[in-house]
């Protein structure tokens, strides 16, 4: 299979295109570096040091005997050139990972909310008009988020992707499967919730074969292949607008310092391991759906924790404290979560557990690199809308020291 | 109240400015006359002769003695200047008319269809980021459209926005109000698929108060306002972009051709008279909804027709005949259309029908004004895919003369 990697030099694009190559299918990597752009606007790095993305192909190389194309172009803006790289390259299949990730970034301020809606919104839809322009049969695999359905699921477990719902008609009820009716919590959810729409009217009028990965948050540095030198490791973010919470946990312990929890960690959140992601995209890739059948949505996600259970388990392993702060997100502070991931574990997926893996982390990545941490960057200060910056410039007394 | 109109030298922010300035509203104009350019584009023009803007506002001096304010910034891209308007022109409410809105024109090409996404998502976003960065509490009224819902509910009436369903959970079914499912059936009906996810964000977000109009067709060219003054005269577009399928069918009887009807003309459309739209928007900008209370979303549409039955009313009332052509649209050939439409109605909307106006369209318009009209502009050449590209470049022989 040839695939084209859109955002291959990224957290997710990087171990995908490696782990695709391994297998043994061509690859191609587009990415304009954008991330590492982000990373020299924010003054914060990967507690792994990243080299060159050219370098990291040569090493990927070295090791495995196998070439991966890189192609340096914008979506959203290089249309033309986009079009050219389809009709040249003649991909079968596009992972699409192309778009500003970070919900806290998304929240930083007017210039951030419109940089990642233009930034995603036109990146997906290029990539679709571009696909139809060509005329070429290319199966489409974004990648999505949990976060598109929003957290307010009253318990009810969230299927993978449609709802039935009924209609009362003059001639009786009639049932009806509808998206699965969405709740961002930022700008970036939203922007994914608003790539559904563009997923759903491209396959009803060109009858393009697209596949929607609803992930949750992805835990873990390296792969198998990503291990296989240093030149290859993946990237750590642990920065409050890049890291997840479970890194920002990972790196205050490394460094002896308190996990901090914002409000009462009662949040319940999806995770996957990012060993399990390279794995969910290839099985994604091989299973696409026919030309003419609604766009698949997959459920890309292994278990579900509740924040505080997190920061307590980290605190196991490495015998840190938990402090809670006042938090910068409009969220509710205590949510169920149940979520369906039947349609992965039928292809066979078998999933590393935080149980399992975690200390692997904590040895692994964020001890032996902690000599390259910046503690002052693990701090959330993106506050999503004005009412909670003001709550955290003004923390109680309780969280501090 | 003071209102900055954005868009408000097209078709429909027109007429809405001289009617709120008419009712004693202070009016602004923003407009970056982006009609007037795709005019140029396509090479057609209004079949009534619209003077430049200035002129336009000037005669509305003129026989008003009114003033209003005309801004030219692009949406979408001028962001500070648009904050900066905000604040010093302080505006108690916006009415958004600021995106390209012809379906055809948005399947045209891939440029169009580019064209339409990040201008019409750009615009609207930025209208929101800058009310939140102003921190001014500004009533934004949005012009949607009855296409978000698509036209495949069934037969069950379509409600004003909202639809209720049942969440099975562990603790027992449970009810939820959600957004009405979309099947938006063009790029351009898509972005206000789109707009709306953004709206439910900034309300559920940072409580901003918004009114989304979900639109039927709108027929009739002239109001109480425009009427005033050969120089304030609305648009009339009968080209295959921007033409209604009305204006298209009055032009086409005027000039003494058949009325081309797509498919079978079993399609069933809203529609409303222009009058009655400037009503409907004062009214929705004099009953805004309570800061923190939902999106809401008024169905703006008095009567539902066939396709084939406005074909029909102008053939009778001009003397035309009917003539079938294959449809460039991908689009059922025939569907029932029910609408909810008692929020306006409960606000005093008294709405002017097809029946009672139509007539008046055919003398005071389209007769009056044929002599400048080009029949070469009224066919839908806009194909919405390849394969409906192929059905129109060989048109079946029952169709021809």
């Amino acid at each position: 299979m040839r695939v084209l990697v859109l955002g291959g030099d990224g957290f997710c694009g990087w171990p995908t295109a490696l782990h695709l190559s391994a297998r043994g299918h061509t690859v191609g990597i587009v990415d304009n570096q954008s991330r590492r752009r982000i990373d020299r606007e924010l003054g914060v790095q990967s507690l792994t040091p990243i080299v060159p993305l050219p370098q990291r192909i040569a090493a990927w190389e070295e090791v495995s005997g196998r070439l991966i194309d890189q192609f340096d172009l914008t979506l959203g803006e290089d249309f033309d050139a986009l079009v050219e790289l389809l009709d040249a390259w003649k991909p079968d299949a596009i992972a699409h990972f192309a778009e500003q990730r970070a919900a806290p970034y998304s929240m930083k301020s007017a210039r951030h909310k419109r940089y990642t809606v233009t930034n995603n919104l036109n990146a997906t839809h290029d990539v679709l008009a571009a696909i139809v322009e060509t005329g070429r049969d290319i199966h489409l695999a974004h990648l999505g988020t949990m976060g598109v359905y929003g957290y307010g699921t009253a318990g009810a477990p969230i299927p993978e992707g449609y709802l039935k719902v009924t209609l009362d008609t003059p001639k009786g009820p009639v049932e009806r499967e509808i998206l699965y009716p969405s709740d961002p919590g930022s700008i970036y959810h939203m922007t994914k919730t608003q790539d559904q729409l563009l997923f759903q009217f491209y396959v009803k009028n060109d009858r393009l074969r697209i596949t929607d990965l609803h992930q949750g948050i992805v835990w873990g540095t390296q792969t198998e292949e990503t291990r296989r030198d240093p030149r290859l490791v993946n990237r750590f973010d642990y920065d409050g607008d890049y890291g997840t919470v479970l890194n920002r946990f990972l790196m205050q312990a490394a460094l002896g310092y308190p996990l901090t929890v914002h409000g009462t960690g009662g949040q319940t959140r999806a995770f996957i391991n990012v060993q399990d992601t390279v794995r969910c995209i290839e099985l994604a890739l091989l299973n696409p759906p026919a030309r003419g059948e609604r766009v698949a949505i997959l459920n890309q996600m292994v278990e579900t924790r509740q924040v505080r259970e997190l920061a307590e388990t980290v605190a196991r392993l490495t015998g840190a404290r938990v402090a809670y702060l006042p938090n910068p997100r409009k969220e509710a502070d205590e949510n169920e979560l149940k979520v369906c991931n039947d349609r992965f574990l039928a292809l066979g997926l078998n999933p590393i557990t935080l149980d399992e893996g975690l200390l692997r982390e904590v040895t692994e990545i964020a001890r032996a690199y902690r000599d390259r941490a910046d503690l002052s960057k693990i701090p959330c200060v993106s506050a999503w809308n004005a009412e909670r910056a003001a709550a955290i410039s003004t923390p109680p007394l309780q969280a501090a020291g």
